[in-house]
């Protein structure tokens, strides 16, 4: 089939989450032995996840993190401070559990699924799935980063993930990347969406030296040119990810959509998943009913991002990791707002003297 | 023995972290393969675990939420939202797993102990732990909450179960509470302490009407007048507990200055939980090293208390429920720093090129 049409169609099947079953989550949560509203985010964390699943009651057994990993021709320019080849080690390393999100994933019984769409460097490891697209993109400071077929068959790559998660039965998904640059396309990406300056959106990624982060300012500034000076359409988000994007970003972009289309709740890690994030939910608004934030990342653009999207990070512990990190400790949070809705008694049951009672329901009038 | 001399000499007893072993801890989690600091506060979290345990390597696999329960004869002004059955409605509720907090604890394998310092209300459960040193305290606006002696026995009840959570083997210490008008007591401690103004540490509680919001601030300022126009010395930390206080606030800072002694990390909770905890630190200032915060409170005064501490909460998810319910995610928290460490390589060992570790060494220095 036709690779747009073929992803336009999955997109449109994309539905909205169940208003009605929020509305009972709201209600049933009323109901249980606390001031209301005391648990605050725990409480609309239990009410978005009762709206995708369907039900007030929700359990979070099988979780996995999917880590889509791509080299970016940019680096060529010195915006990094690690060598393109950190993107393969990295990946591999991850599929031993002894990275930085890889390590906590395994200690908490977290699912990884490590995907290759486009690591420019050879390595040897089956357990990284390999949906290589190609080895790398280009320089987006002078050429485009990929075609637009690339770009839909990196998003399609995306949805196949989320598809395997529902078949797998995953109950939540986090999307994170390793791709030494991505900071970089990200940035460009985000200033594209968005009409911000270069500099309001280029952050120090894994660690930049004054020199360095001015060059990176300089080169999302000359790839945001070369774009709006293309015949390109502005406003098409596809558009902007071959010219300025990668395969890291498109195919993660994917994974949101998947996730939406199999009403799998989604987790945003940190810039390069937020960034993402938006691209999904300008493609289809309603993927945003099934994202959840995780932490404040360190990046700069992450707030134009995540405030495009109508979130707020429910942490902040200055991390700049990547790799989906985040991830896993909002799936603690998460978790603790299923906890509390499953075991939880109601005032009928909790032998909550009557005056309590009147009184919380008086409040809530 | 003379209450007074034992709590002396038991609160002299607490040690200084080891700076070695934080050190030590600090350099190790620098070779792990990662950008440098990109954990960001997992790796303080990291670091400030060492310097408890001795161990570079921590594993937080026995937790126990501690909740002191008491209630606060300040409660017949009509400061508070709830009865005061309730307090021994949920303490009861709590052995049963079936409140915020506990529902929460017991799906993450968490341990409770509730204690009872003070409920007033009758009630008939063997899971409480009885340690009722009397029923509930003297109203606070018009007198004082307790006598010396009664402050001195419940600081020495919040040691004895930091001891017994030693003699357990407990790995990480929470510190929750029950008790109806607790916020109150709260905030009269913690303006003497500070010297802030009634209105700057009064809250909302459990959820009050404007008109009992008002009512609770110039209930405060009542009781203050009365204590600082009394003998007392105002800098007695002792004398402000059993002036102002109550049998809970007096027994969570027993647990913090306890927990300390034993060499046990311990997390805050929320307000009354960061009032204790300052109360613990301004009896020996070397009880600070074993604090762990957790969530940012809804309630007002916590950013004045948790700044004198000289601490920054991890996460804001809107929460006002006390009972220790922040605590359960800090440890979930801070469990993923101990697995980061506990399972991440190092750049001789993950394969990581070596340029890249020239980079960043080069960046550390």
């Amino acid at each position: 089939m036709d690779l747009e049409l073929e992803l336009k169609e999955k997109i449109a099947e994309i539905e909205n989450v169940y208003s009605d079953k929020r509305i009972e989550a709201s209600e049933y949560i009323d109901s249980l032995i606390k001031p209301p509203k005391s648990l605050g985010k725990l409480e609309k964390i239990a009410i978005s996840l009762a709206g995708i699943t369907g039900q007030v009651k929700n359990e979070l057994k099988k979780k996995r993190i999917i880590v889509l990993c791509a080299d970016n021709g940019v680096t060529c320019e010195g915006v990094s401070s690690a060598p393109v080849s950190v993107t393969a080690s990295q990946a591999v390393n991850m599929t031993k559990g002894i990275t930085g999100m890889s390590s906590m994933a395994r200690h908490f019984g977290i699912e990884t699924e490590i995907v290759d769409v486009g690591i420019s460097t050879d390595y040897n490891c089956e357990q990284v799935l390999d949906r290589k697209i190609r080895k790398g993109t280009g320089n987006i400071a002078i050429e485009p980063a990929l075609t637009r077929e690339e770009v839909l068959r990196a998003i399609l790559v995306g949805m196949e993930c989320a598809d395997r998660a529902s078949m797998d039965k995953v109950d939540v998904l986090g999307v994170g990347e390793m791709g030494i640059g991505n900071t970089t396309t990200s940035a460009a990406v985000l200033a594209a969406i968005s009409g911000a300056m270069a500099e309001d959106v280029v952050g120090r990624g894994g660690g930049l030296t004054d020199d360095a982060f001015q060059k990176k300012i300089s080169v999302v500034e000359k790839a945001l040119n070369r774009f709006l000076s293309s015949g390109s359409d502005k406003g098409d988000i596809i558009n902007i990810l071959y010219e300025l994007g990668g395969l890291d970003i498109a195919a993660m972009c994917g994974v949101f959509l998947g996730a939406a289309r199999n009403r799998i709740p989604v987790v945003i890690d940190g810039y390069i998943s937020v960034v993402a994030a938006l691209c999904a939910c300008k493609l289809n608004e309603k993927a945003s009913g099934y994202l959840f934030p995780s932490h404040e990342s360190k990046e700069k653009g992450y707030r134009i991002a995540i405030s495009m999207l109508d979130l707020k990070p429910w942490f902040n512990l200055d991390m700049g990791l990547g790799e989906g990190s985040g991830c896993v400790i909002a799936f603690q949070i998460m978790e603790a707002a299923c906890a509390f809705v499953c075991n939880m008694a109601t005032f009928e049951g909790g032998g909550i003297c009557d005056d309590y009672l009147e009184d919380i329901r008086k409040q809530e009038k």
